[in-house]
């Protein structure tokens, strides 16, 4: 039998999403407390790795066991196990043809951060703050030229195991609410810090040290090195996954 | 010379404002960054002393001082010796007869719920969970009978040191988003436990445990034992004072 979880984590305080020498990450934690539920050693297989520091709002993994419990036992009986900071927040039985991973048509992630001159002790978990004013009008012109379907080598880390380079940006809204800016990218997938490494682009074109035009040129050259910094993984949140289908309507 | 200052704070790990036997208040972190960077003893004055736990947005302190610096200066040299979790947000010099305390017209607080099934992790910081589903149109109802001047001895705290158990609330909004319940209420001063005392008793009629008129009931006993119980701290924060004038305008 094949099982779909939703997750959501406060990434704070995790080596991110996966099993690493060094522990402490949210996969391990997840499937010893699946593994104490079931009473039998579970391996879940999730949507997409996030990395230490970054939260997930909607987490998605699968996983195969012969147990026969109702969902909602599962999802309170794993919860019991887990720490506050990591919840089942829905599941659903499927086919065994599902794949967290490879069954999802698109992901998004948001970044968010605080435009303050000083910073927000209330925001500070879920936001990057920067203090230098960002003309929010200039990142949406610049992003414009992300979205589509792009060889997008100049955002991605060294350590990306990605086979193909070539992502499909479906959507790039940048909001501003207040003092605070919300960048929301849809994609069919993301290489590693793509996003950390596209907002770090934003980032400088907002304060002003650069043109819109010149992400098209870093987007262009597929080099890291003409791209602007990593920005730091706290506002970095795992939004949702779609399946093309509503898996899980009024389950959340 | 007197100078004013907005605080925020996340209250998750402080024993609340005020300073006391058992230390790590915010009270006492506060004066000793101040002494640090005036290099003399620093008393403060607050708006509204906040309990452990209790987040605030909004907090203003004044102080008197001989020194003479910028009060930018005394904002970036304080924080500097802040922890993340509270911050000067904004300052400027008074007159003498400014206070902290007597000068307010009004304060607000925010009651933030999250009512869902499960807990939410990006949530548990700063909103109570509530699973059971609220009906936030019978707490709007009840709200009504809490607007204006009343002796709110029912909502009061067995350890509340106020002179005076009559209170002017002045509005109580009730707004839902999705999942999420913000309850502001405004009033010239609250009694200690007052909001969470008060919202105790929405929550009992948003589950369907009371009628809308039960809360004009207790409000009428002026008997504590009659309302509901006292919610959690995460979900409270201390967002404004209103002075009866723009006191801060673009600092923030």
């Amino acid at each position: 039998m094949r099982l779909v979880f939703g997750i959501e984590y406060d990434g704070t305080d995790w080596n991110g999403w996966q099993t690493q020498r060094c522990n402490n990450t949210v996969q391990d934690t997840i499937e010893s407390a699946l593994a104490r539920f079931a009473n039998h050693a579970i391996k879940t297989t999730c949507a997409g790795r996030t990395d230490s520091g970054v939260h997930a709002k909607g987490q998605v993994i699968h996983l195969d066991t012969e147990l026969e419990r109702p969902v909602w036992s599962w999802i309170r009986g794993t919860n019991s196990f887990l720490p506050n900071s990591v919840r089942l927040k829905w599941g659903k039985e499927v086919s065994e043809e599902f794949h967290a991973r490879f069954s999802a048509r698109s992901r998004i992630y948001t970044y968010s951060i605080c435009n303050t001159p000083i910073e927000s002790p209330l925001a500070n978990r879920f936001h990057t703050w920067i203090f230098k004013k960002l003309n929010d009008e200039k990142m949406k012109k610049a992003s414009v030229y992300l979205i589509g379907k792009h060889d997008f080598s100049s955002f991605r880390s060294s350590e990306c195991q990605a086979n193909s380079p070539v992502k499909n940006i479906k959507r790039c809204d940048i909001t501003r609410s207040g003092s605070y800016l919300s960048i929301e990218i849809e994609a069919d997938g993301f290489l590693h810090h793509m996003v950390r490494n596209i907002v770090g682009c934003l980032y400088e074109i907002g304060i002003g040290e650069r043109s819109e035009d010149w992400i098209k040129v870093v987007l262009k050259s597929r080099d890291r090195s003409t791209a602007g910094k990593t920005l730091p993984p706290q506002g970095l949140c795992f939004k949702y996954v779609d399946y093309g289908r509503d898996l899980f309507c009024g389950q959340e």
